[in-house]
Protein backbone atom coordinates (compact mmCIF):
# COMPACT_ATOMS: atom_id res chain seq x y z
CA UNK A 1 0.00 0.00 0.00
CA UNK A 2 1.31 3.48 -1.26
CA UNK A 3 0.37 6.54 0.86
CA UNK A 4 2.53 10.05 -0.29
CA UNK A 5 2.21 12.36 1.63
CA UNK A 6 2.31 16.53 -0.24
CA UNK A 7 2.24 19.86 0.99
CA UNK A 8 5.03 22.47 0.68
CA UNK A 9 8.32 23.37 1.99
CA UNK A 10 7.64 23.80 6.04
CA UNK A 11 4.53 21.54 6.04
CA UNK A 12 5.68 18.82 8.35
CA UNK A 13 5.69 15.85 5.55
CA UNK A 14 9.03 14.22 7.01
CA UNK A 15 8.01 14.53 10.67
CA UNK A 16 4.73 12.80 10.27
CA UNK A 17 6.25 10.24 7.46
CA UNK A 18 7.88 9.13 11.12
CA UNK A 19 5.06 9.46 13.50
CA UNK A 20 3.37 7.35 10.91
CA UNK A 21 5.81 4.59 10.25
CA UNK A 22 6.48 4.09 14.26
CA UNK A 23 2.69 3.85 14.50
CA UNK A 24 2.02 1.31 11.65
CA UNK A 25 5.49 -0.48 12.90
CA UNK A 26 3.18 -0.42 16.05
CA UNK A 27 0.66 -2.34 14.46
CA UNK A 28 3.13 -4.65 13.53
CA UNK A 29 3.40 -3.61 9.41
CA UNK A 30 6.33 -3.35 7.27
CA UNK A 31 6.89 0.04 6.70
CA UNK A 32 9.11 1.85 4.28
CA UNK A 33 9.97 5.73 3.69
CA UNK A 34 11.11 7.06 0.37
CA UNK A 35 11.86 10.04 -0.90
CA UNK A 36 13.06 10.41 -4.67
CA UNK A 37 16.79 11.95 -4.22
CA UNK A 38 17.76 9.93 -1.03
CA UNK A 39 16.09 5.83 -1.85
CA UNK A 40 18.39 4.73 -4.46
CA UNK A 41 21.68 4.78 -6.04
CA UNK A 42 20.16 7.68 -9.20
CA UNK A 43 18.72 9.34 -6.89
CA UNK A 44 21.81 10.11 -5.07
CA UNK A 45 23.16 10.93 -8.28
CA UNK A 46 20.72 12.89 -9.19
CA UNK A 47 20.99 15.17 -6.11
CA UNK A 48 24.57 15.72 -6.57
CA UNK A 49 23.84 17.22 -10.03
CA UNK A 50 21.22 19.42 -8.03
CA UNK A 51 22.84 20.10 -5.65
CA UNK A 52 26.47 21.08 -7.10
CA UNK A 53 26.38 24.52 -8.77
CA UNK A 54 25.81 23.59 -12.44
CA UNK A 55 23.32 25.82 -14.24
CA UNK A 56 20.15 24.24 -15.45
CA UNK A 57 17.08 24.74 -16.44
CA UNK A 58 13.52 23.73 -15.16
CA UNK A 59 13.39 20.95 -18.21
CA UNK A 60 16.79 19.67 -16.94
CA UNK A 61 15.35 19.43 -13.31
CA UNK A 62 11.73 17.83 -14.48
CA UNK A 63 13.66 14.98 -16.09
CA UNK A 64 15.71 14.47 -13.37
CA UNK A 65 13.08 13.71 -11.14
CA UNK A 66 11.20 11.80 -13.66
CA UNK A 67 14.56 9.15 -13.72
CA UNK A 68 14.47 9.14 -9.91
CA UNK A 69 10.61 8.09 -9.54
CA UNK A 70 11.05 5.44 -12.49
CA UNK A 71 13.68 3.92 -10.70
CA UNK A 72 12.42 4.14 -7.27
CA UNK A 73 9.04 2.76 -8.21
CA UNK A 74 10.64 -0.16 -10.31
CA UNK A 75 13.48 -0.99 -8.31
CA UNK A 76 12.51 -0.26 -4.37
CA UNK A 77 8.35 0.53 -4.12
CA UNK A 78 7.17 -2.00 -6.17
CA UNK A 79 9.04 -4.82 -4.13
CA UNK A 80 7.65 -3.81 -1.37
CA UNK A 81 4.08 -3.15 -2.27
CA UNK A 82 4.28 -7.02 -3.79
CA UNK A 83 5.41 -8.00 -0.04
CA UNK A 84 2.28 -6.59 1.51
CA UNK A 85 4.25 -3.36 3.21
CA UNK A 86 3.65 0.20 3.39
CA UNK A 87 5.23 2.75 1.52
CA UNK A 88 5.78 6.22 3.01
CA UNK A 89 6.61 8.67 -0.08
CA UNK A 90 7.56 11.78 1.83
CA UNK A 91 6.78 13.75 -1.62
CA UNK A 92 4.83 12.08 -4.29
CA UNK A 93 3.92 12.74 -7.57
CA UNK A 94 1.80 15.52 -6.40
CA UNK A 95 5.19 16.86 -5.71
CA UNK A 96 6.49 16.73 -9.08
CA UNK A 97 3.34 17.92 -10.76
CA UNK A 98 2.50 20.81 -8.10
CA UNK A 99 6.01 22.07 -8.88
CA UNK A 100 6.46 22.01 -12.19
CA UNK A 101 2.94 23.10 -13.07
CA UNK A 102 3.81 26.14 -10.90
CA UNK A 103 6.65 26.66 -13.13
CA UNK A 104 4.82 26.94 -16.02
CA UNK A 105 4.47 23.00 -17.46
CA UNK A 106 1.24 22.22 -18.95
CA UNK A 107 -0.81 19.39 -16.42
CA UNK A 108 -1.86 16.98 -18.91
CA UNK A 109 1.85 16.17 -20.49
CA UNK A 110 3.22 16.00 -16.98
CA UNK A 111 0.41 13.31 -15.92
CA UNK A 112 1.14 11.37 -19.48
CA UNK A 113 4.93 11.70 -18.47
CA UNK A 114 4.18 10.43 -14.80
CA UNK A 115 2.40 7.56 -16.00
CA UNK A 116 5.32 6.79 -18.12
CA UNK A 117 7.57 6.32 -15.13
CA UNK A 118 5.63 4.46 -12.90
CA UNK A 119 3.18 2.33 -15.22
CA UNK A 120 1.57 0.32 -12.74
CA UNK A 121 1.67 1.68 -9.17
CA UNK A 122 -0.83 4.00 -7.96
CA UNK A 123 -0.70 5.28 -4.34
CA UNK A 124 -3.82 4.69 -1.93
CA UNK A 125 -3.75 7.47 -0.15
CA UNK A 126 -2.37 11.31 -0.77
CA UNK A 127 -2.36 13.20 2.19
CA UNK A 128 -2.15 16.78 1.63
CA UNK A 129 -0.52 18.44 4.45
CA UNK A 130 -2.12 22.25 4.06
CA UNK A 131 -0.50 25.09 5.17
CA UNK A 132 -0.58 28.42 4.47
CA UNK A 133 2.28 30.34 2.31
CA UNK A 134 3.24 33.35 5.12
CA UNK A 135 3.54 30.11 7.96
CA UNK A 136 5.68 27.63 5.75
CA UNK A 137 8.09 30.72 4.91
CA UNK A 138 7.73 31.24 8.87
CA UNK A 139 9.06 27.79 9.51
CA UNK A 140 11.34 27.56 6.63
CA UNK A 141 13.17 30.44 7.53
CA UNK A 142 13.99 28.93 11.09
CA UNK A 143 15.44 25.71 9.32
CA UNK A 144 19.29 25.94 9.83
CA UNK A 145 20.16 25.12 6.35
CA UNK A 146 17.92 25.76 2.77
CA UNK A 147 17.97 22.86 0.10
CA UNK A 148 18.42 24.18 -3.42
CA UNK A 149 14.61 23.56 -4.24
CA UNK A 150 13.48 25.66 -0.95
CA UNK A 151 12.90 29.07 -0.18
CA UNK A 152 11.72 30.29 -3.23
CA UNK A 153 9.80 32.94 -2.74
CA UNK A 154 5.99 33.38 -0.95
CA UNK A 155 4.70 34.04 -4.88
CA UNK A 156 6.04 30.42 -6.38
CA UNK A 157 4.67 28.71 -3.12
CA UNK A 158 1.38 30.25 -3.46
CA UNK A 159 1.00 28.96 -6.55
CA UNK A 160 2.49 25.67 -5.70
CA UNK A 161 0.09 25.72 -2.50
CA UNK A 162 -2.76 26.30 -5.69
CA UNK A 163 -2.21 23.64 -7.47
CA UNK A 164 -1.99 21.34 -4.61
CA UNK A 165 -5.65 22.66 -3.68
CA UNK A 166 -6.63 22.13 -7.12
CA UNK A 167 -5.33 18.33 -7.25
CA UNK A 168 -6.46 17.77 -4.42
CA UNK A 169 -10.40 18.10 -5.10
CA UNK A 170 -9.42 16.63 -8.51
CA UNK A 171 -8.08 13.29 -7.16
CA UNK A 172 -9.73 13.18 -3.95
CA UNK A 173 -6.89 13.52 -1.54
CA UNK A 174 -7.48 13.97 2.07
CA UNK A 175 -6.16 17.48 2.97
CA UNK A 176 -5.40 17.85 6.92
CA UNK A 177 -4.67 21.22 8.31
CA UNK A 178 -1.12 21.48 8.82
CA UNK A 179 -1.51 24.35 11.56
CA UNK A 180 -2.40 22.03 13.93
CA UNK A 181 -0.48 20.20 16.69
CA UNK A 182 2.64 17.30 15.38
CA UNK A 183 0.29 15.35 17.34
CA UNK A 184 -2.93 16.29 16.54
CA UNK A 185 -1.94 16.27 12.81
CA UNK A 186 -0.72 12.79 13.56
CA UNK A 187 -4.37 11.65 14.85
CA UNK A 188 -6.20 13.24 12.03
CA UNK A 189 -3.11 10.85 9.69
CA UNK A 190 -4.49 7.73 12.11
CA UNK A 191 -7.90 8.18 11.46
CA UNK A 192 -7.85 8.11 7.56
CA UNK A 193 -5.63 5.57 7.48
CA UNK A 194 -8.10 3.60 9.84
CA UNK A 195 -7.95 0.54 11.91
CA UNK B 1 24.16 25.61 -37.01
CA UNK B 2 23.06 22.11 -36.15
CA UNK B 3 23.44 19.26 -37.54
CA UNK B 4 22.50 16.07 -36.33
CA UNK B 5 23.92 12.64 -37.96
CA UNK B 6 21.81 9.50 -36.84
CA UNK B 7 22.12 5.98 -37.89
CA UNK B 8 22.19 2.40 -36.04
CA UNK B 9 25.23 1.47 -34.63
CA UNK B 10 28.39 0.41 -36.84
CA UNK B 11 26.80 2.97 -39.35
CA UNK B 12 29.68 5.03 -38.75
CA UNK B 13 29.03 8.34 -37.25
CA UNK B 14 31.53 9.24 -35.10
CA UNK B 15 34.02 8.43 -37.95
CA UNK B 16 31.52 10.98 -40.23
CA UNK B 17 30.85 13.46 -37.89
CA UNK B 18 35.16 14.04 -37.17
CA UNK B 19 35.97 14.13 -40.95
CA UNK B 20 33.24 16.49 -41.05
CA UNK B 21 34.39 18.47 -38.57
CA UNK B 22 37.83 18.50 -40.28
CA UNK B 23 36.47 19.54 -43.93
CA UNK B 24 34.50 22.47 -42.04
CA UNK B 25 37.12 23.78 -40.04
CA UNK B 26 39.71 23.73 -43.07
CA UNK B 27 36.97 26.03 -44.44
CA UNK B 28 37.32 28.37 -41.43
CA UNK B 29 34.54 27.23 -38.87
CA UNK B 30 34.33 26.61 -35.95
CA UNK B 31 32.85 23.12 -34.99
CA UNK B 32 31.65 21.26 -31.83
CA UNK B 33 31.16 17.68 -31.72
CA UNK B 34 28.62 16.49 -28.85
CA UNK B 35 27.14 13.17 -27.33
CA UNK B 36 24.09 12.89 -24.87
CA UNK B 37 26.54 10.65 -22.35
CA UNK B 38 30.00 12.78 -23.06
CA UNK B 39 29.49 16.05 -23.32
CA UNK B 40 28.65 17.52 -20.28
CA UNK B 41 28.94 17.09 -16.14
CA UNK B 42 25.24 15.64 -16.17
CA UNK B 43 25.43 13.48 -18.86
CA UNK B 44 28.54 11.89 -17.86
CA UNK B 45 27.33 11.03 -14.41
CA UNK B 46 23.98 9.75 -16.08
CA UNK B 47 26.51 7.73 -18.22
CA UNK B 48 27.70 6.02 -14.93
CA UNK B 49 24.81 4.86 -14.14
CA UNK B 50 23.70 3.01 -17.47
CA UNK B 51 27.45 1.55 -17.22
CA UNK B 52 27.06 0.60 -13.91
CA UNK B 53 24.94 -2.78 -13.14
CA UNK B 54 22.56 -0.52 -11.13
CA UNK B 55 18.94 -2.55 -12.53
CA UNK B 56 16.86 -0.18 -14.31
CA UNK B 57 13.63 0.27 -16.87
CA UNK B 58 13.41 1.95 -20.07
CA UNK B 59 11.47 4.73 -18.48
CA UNK B 60 14.29 5.11 -16.18
CA UNK B 61 17.21 5.46 -19.52
CA UNK B 62 14.51 7.34 -21.26
CA UNK B 63 14.59 10.30 -18.67
CA UNK B 64 17.76 9.74 -18.17
CA UNK B 65 18.52 10.65 -21.83
CA UNK B 66 16.07 13.69 -21.85
CA UNK B 67 17.99 15.09 -18.48
CA UNK B 68 21.26 15.15 -20.92
CA UNK B 69 19.68 16.19 -23.91
CA UNK B 70 18.15 19.16 -21.53
CA UNK B 71 21.23 20.02 -20.27
CA UNK B 72 23.65 19.52 -23.27
CA UNK B 73 21.25 21.85 -25.57
CA UNK B 74 20.51 24.82 -22.81
CA UNK B 75 24.32 24.56 -21.85
CA UNK B 76 27.13 23.93 -24.32
CA UNK B 77 24.90 23.87 -28.22
CA UNK B 78 22.25 26.79 -27.38
CA UNK B 79 25.66 29.16 -26.65
CA UNK B 80 27.96 27.70 -29.60
CA UNK B 81 24.76 28.33 -32.11
CA UNK B 82 24.66 31.97 -30.59
CA UNK B 83 28.35 32.13 -31.52
CA UNK B 84 27.67 31.43 -34.92
CA UNK B 85 29.24 28.13 -34.92
CA UNK B 86 28.36 24.57 -35.91
CA UNK B 87 27.65 21.93 -33.41
CA UNK B 88 27.81 18.28 -34.29
CA UNK B 89 25.75 15.84 -33.16
CA UNK B 90 26.63 12.31 -32.53
CA UNK B 91 23.18 10.95 -32.33
CA UNK B 92 20.25 13.59 -31.77
CA UNK B 93 16.97 13.63 -31.62
CA UNK B 94 16.15 11.29 -34.13
CA UNK B 95 18.56 8.49 -31.90
CA UNK B 96 16.51 9.39 -29.02
CA UNK B 97 12.79 8.85 -30.39
CA UNK B 98 13.94 6.20 -32.77
CA UNK B 99 15.54 3.99 -30.25
CA UNK B 100 12.55 4.69 -27.52
CA UNK B 101 9.89 4.09 -30.46
CA UNK B 102 11.38 0.63 -31.01
CA UNK B 103 10.80 -0.13 -27.56
CA UNK B 104 6.95 0.88 -27.58
CA UNK B 105 7.25 4.60 -26.28
CA UNK B 106 4.24 6.17 -28.13
CA UNK B 107 5.66 8.72 -30.98
CA UNK B 108 3.82 11.72 -30.41
CA UNK B 109 5.04 11.64 -26.42
CA UNK B 110 8.46 11.44 -26.86
CA UNK B 111 7.77 14.42 -29.61
CA UNK B 112 6.65 16.30 -26.92
CA UNK B 113 8.91 15.44 -24.05
CA UNK B 114 11.59 16.27 -27.00
CA UNK B 115 9.77 19.60 -27.56
CA UNK B 116 10.05 20.23 -23.43
CA UNK B 117 13.55 19.24 -22.92
CA UNK B 118 14.49 21.76 -25.81
CA UNK B 119 12.39 24.03 -26.24
CA UNK B 120 13.72 26.30 -29.19
CA UNK B 121 16.51 24.99 -31.24
CA UNK B 122 16.16 22.50 -34.03
CA UNK B 123 18.78 20.89 -36.13
CA UNK B 124 19.07 22.78 -39.54
CA UNK B 125 19.67 19.07 -41.37
CA UNK B 126 19.85 15.24 -40.49
CA UNK B 127 21.50 12.67 -41.85
CA UNK B 128 20.95 9.48 -41.66
CA UNK B 129 23.77 6.83 -42.21
CA UNK B 130 21.54 4.25 -43.72
CA UNK B 131 22.97 0.49 -43.21
CA UNK B 132 21.17 -2.69 -43.65
CA UNK B 133 21.10 -4.70 -40.22
CA UNK B 134 22.84 -7.85 -41.38
CA UNK B 135 26.08 -5.71 -42.15
CA UNK B 136 25.38 -3.15 -38.89
CA UNK B 137 25.53 -6.61 -36.97
CA UNK B 138 28.82 -7.85 -38.87
CA UNK B 139 30.78 -4.63 -37.82
CA UNK B 140 29.87 -4.78 -34.29
CA UNK B 141 30.62 -8.05 -33.92
CA UNK B 142 34.40 -6.88 -34.72
CA UNK B 143 34.36 -4.23 -32.22
CA UNK B 144 36.72 -4.70 -29.21
CA UNK B 145 34.17 -3.39 -26.78
CA UNK B 146 30.61 -3.30 -26.49
CA UNK B 147 28.70 -0.30 -25.07
CA UNK B 148 25.28 -1.27 -22.90
CA UNK B 149 23.35 0.11 -25.93
CA UNK B 150 25.12 -2.50 -28.14
CA UNK B 151 24.46 -5.56 -29.25
CA UNK B 152 20.53 -5.86 -28.79
CA UNK B 153 20.13 -8.41 -31.28
CA UNK B 154 18.70 -8.14 -35.00
CA UNK B 155 15.28 -7.54 -34.23
CA UNK B 156 15.53 -4.61 -32.60
CA UNK B 157 18.19 -2.73 -35.06
CA UNK B 158 15.56 -3.91 -37.38
CA UNK B 159 12.90 -1.84 -35.90
CA UNK B 160 14.90 1.06 -35.09
CA UNK B 161 16.46 1.40 -38.95
CA UNK B 162 12.64 1.17 -39.64
CA UNK B 163 11.71 3.99 -37.75
CA UNK B 164 14.37 5.66 -38.41
CA UNK B 165 13.59 5.41 -42.41
CA UNK B 166 9.64 6.44 -41.56
CA UNK B 167 11.27 9.70 -39.32
CA UNK B 168 13.54 10.18 -42.58
CA UNK B 169 10.78 10.71 -44.60
CA UNK B 170 8.52 12.59 -42.70
CA UNK B 171 11.29 15.08 -41.28
CA UNK B 172 13.15 15.75 -44.51
CA UNK B 173 16.38 14.06 -43.12
CA UNK B 174 19.35 13.01 -46.04
CA UNK B 175 19.80 9.84 -46.12
CA UNK B 176 23.17 8.38 -47.31
CA UNK B 177 24.35 4.80 -47.90
CA UNK B 178 26.60 4.16 -44.93
CA UNK B 179 27.53 0.75 -46.91
CA UNK B 180 29.77 3.22 -49.68
CA UNK B 181 33.99 3.22 -48.81
CA UNK B 182 34.48 6.16 -46.03
CA UNK B 183 35.41 8.71 -48.21
CA UNK B 184 32.77 8.19 -50.35
CA UNK B 185 30.39 8.72 -47.81
CA UNK B 186 32.30 11.84 -46.18
CA UNK B 187 32.17 13.26 -50.06
CA UNK B 188 28.13 13.31 -49.84
CA UNK B 189 28.06 14.53 -46.63
CA UNK B 190 30.19 17.27 -47.56
CA UNK B 191 27.53 17.78 -51.14
CA UNK B 192 24.95 17.95 -48.95
CA UNK B 193 26.79 21.02 -46.55
CA UNK B 194 26.70 22.90 -49.69
CA UNK B 195 30.18 25.56 -50.13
Amino acid sequence: MIIEIEGIDGAGKTMQARLLKQSLEEKGHKVLIVKDLESTEIGRKIKEMFVSDTPRTKAVELFGFLCCKAHLFSEVVGAAVRDGNYVLCDRGFGSLISYFEAHGFERKLLEDMASIAVPNLRPSLTILLDLPVKEAIRRNMSKQTFSKFDNMGARFFEKQRQVYQTLSQQKDWRVVDAQMSIDRIHEEIMKLIGP
